[in-house]
């Protein structure tokens, strides 16, 4: 341990430089400021599911850079083709060939779209979205889930510091998976309606995840039809690790506009607005764009995620992986007298424990793993990526057995 | 010519494509849609200051990606940090050492800097440093320039399509270099001035460049002063091409926060926000992320940018260039009949022709360049790197001279 120990130094120094020049350490959703204090902040490698940290301790990873990693880190087809494209040329004076290679690969793969654009945050892409439903309709109102997450920009961002109330004077709040509320909301936006945001599922921090269901989407559908509204669909976090046509595929239900960021391009920064042909006119006419949004690299790694996912099934194989991580988790929990809900789908695990309102024993649990090498988040949804193999899973779970145990010997503390 | 025929074919074809799944054919200010028809809208590949098109076309480019390269594409000490860290991890779990280091390192060198945070985009930088000054001062106006570009979120986007008066409504213009006109758009904001945004100077496209007035820059600081309001610098466009300490440096002036991108990383995605102690607070509390934001290799590669700027003076390169340029196009044109203005601080030209409102003469000439492989901009300020050197400003000084010549003999048309 004193190996452990000695390493340990490393990232408190690291920690220690980090709060005299970054505002308190860290910022945004990588920040572990609300995590257990033995979890590392900052990170040396990482290698298909396994990170390392600044001390040395390596992790089975069940968070993938919160969902960019889809097949692994450093997936040798889709680096090599970043390789390839950085050889030749990232940000240009324009954009290379990989633009048009990429939004024909997409809009061939996603049922809905028509057309693309390319940008680098999830948030440029849902506000992106927003826009073009305004511009379209020329109406103003939005309807979004209650505790929804759609970026971090003021006008979605949870938190209140710097947001002025005229940044969300238009939007309105629904229920998810509530039709009933979303006909509310939208009959409080009367004739004003220009479209509602829907969450591929409900992936909210700190509650149960929510499948949607069916009735939901084809009812939501339904209401943008009768009312010219746009149907969003934020596909920003788990888009390509439910349907590759798009996660509302998986109710039937095809939106107007999606957004996507994350997994699309395995952790090369990309984001993408795709489109159907009734907002092709808006699209001409909003004006957003960024300094590095023709980067053809990002483009170039995106193409071949998206071959190898049509090649192998990753889908498949990411939610057998899930699978397997939730049995394992469901029997020892119950094993050791823990009643835990594991909600969503399998490759996007939520695991929440019964009667623990304030995650005091999810933390206790999700340390105790951390301290074995699996690194699990006590409250925000999990990701699985195709990378993670039977023996991963069956490692991963030799530990969380061990946690279970550590737990149960010692309570919250 | 045949040859150029054919590949002129190349360019033609993936128009024609791209125009089937990309609104418009593409967006953006990398957009060819308003430059003459013979400008590429794709390429091949980057080397230094040269840029070949998707048909092979070779061009010295004074466009610089739109600002980021500024140490020429490929630049080997910065390409090799990026790629070291490539192969150790990029999008992790959370940021690697290296978000310290280039803290530490722009904190050091920015004089007004207490702490960084970085992210994606530019407008990423700006939407932060205002939501920034509101959370610090409770306080809900922004003065900015009439005119001034600070990004395309729906907040400043030049373009109406999609946005809400909301998204502006706390916003007053101002005529930059025109303190009176800050007064009074303070005056009207009353108490309830959050921060005023000044670019490093006018760049706004189609007029002239105009260097701060450093008794305006002085008025706006006292005024930040006396009112509590944040003086903002959007040094994404300038950063790093004017003063390594930040581009108010040139005039005395220090802002309470600056906003960067573009060049910092020589092309590789990042953007990040400076700010002074009296602002950290307000940063701990603001919430905004993006899933690359964490991301290592463009943060190696800034590290690698800096530290190359601060061994090689590379802004007094920059600028010599430029000037060498300016001295050169000046006689040229001179000689030719023409009357034009350079405006602007020589590493960041801008050409505007006398008596041409609708830039048809300099549509034309910069045509006539671009044919014979100098890629400039009709409207938009150019921008220089520290891989032109004086053989690369003589040869395309060479074409440009016949471009005048060619105009000269032609007219508009």
């Amino acid at each position: 341990m004193s190996t452990t120990s000695y390493k340990r130094t490393v990232d408190s120094n690291l920690k220690a430089r980090a709060l005299a020049v970054i505002p308190g350490g860290m910022y945004g959703h990588q920040s572990t400021a609300r995590l257990p204090a033995s979890y590392p902040q900052f990170f040396e490698r990482a290698e298909g599911c396994r990170l390392w940290d600044c001390d040395g301790n390596e992790y089975i990873d069940f968070m993938c850079s919160f969902g960019p990693i889809l097949l692994g880190h450093h997936h040798p087809g889709v680096d090599r083709a970043a390789a390839a494209q950085q050889a030749a040329g990232d940000c240009m004076t324009g954009p290379s060939a990989r633009v048009v290679e990429l939004a024909e690969l997409m809009t061939d793969m996603v049922t809905h779209a028509d057309w693309a654009m390319f940008q680098k945050n999830g948030t440029d892409a849902t506000t992106t979205c927003v826009t073009l439903a305004r511009a379209e309709t020329q109406k103003r109102k939005v309807l979004v889930a209650r505790g929804a997450y759609h970026g971090s920009a003021p006008w979605c961002t949870p938190t209140p510091a710097g947001v002025t109330p005229e940044d969300r004077a238009h939007l309105i709040t629904y229920n998810y998976n509530d039709l009933a509320s979303v006909e509310a909301a939208a009959d409080q936006a009367s004739d004003d309606l220009a479209g509602i945001v829907v969450s591929a599922f409900k992936h909210d921090v700190l509650v149960d995840q929510e499948l949607p269901d069916p009735a939901f989407a084809a009812g939501v559908r339904n209401l943008c039809d009768r009312t010219g509204a746009a149907l969003i669909l934020d596909d920003v976090r788990a888009g390509l690790r439910l349907h590759l046509g798009g996660s509302w595929e998986t109710v039937g239900v095809r939106p107007d506009l999606s957004a996507w960021s994350k997994a699309i391009a395995n952790g090369y920064a990309l984001g993408a607005v795709l489109g159907s042909d009734r907002f092709r006119d808006a699209a001409t006419r909003v004006f957003t764009t960024g300094s590095f949004w023709c980067g053809s690299v990002s483009m170039a790694a995106a193409i071949a995620v998206m071959n190898e996912l049509n090649r192998s099934d990753g889908i498949k194989t990411m939610k057998a992986a899930g699978e397997r991580l939730r049995a394992g988790l469901a029997s020892q929990s119950a094993a050791h007298g823990f009643s835990i809900r594991q909600t969503g789908p399998p490759q996007m695990p939520m695991v929440l424990f019964d009667d623990d309102p304030h995650q005091r024993l999810g933390s206790r649990w999700t340390d105790e793993a951390l301290q074995r090498g699996v690194y699990l988040h006590p409250w925000h949804n999990m990701f699985l990526s195709t990378a993670h193999t039977d023996d991963d899973i069956d490692a991963a779970l030799e530990r969380t057995d061990e946690a279970f145990a550590a737990v149960a010997r010692t309570g919250e503390r």
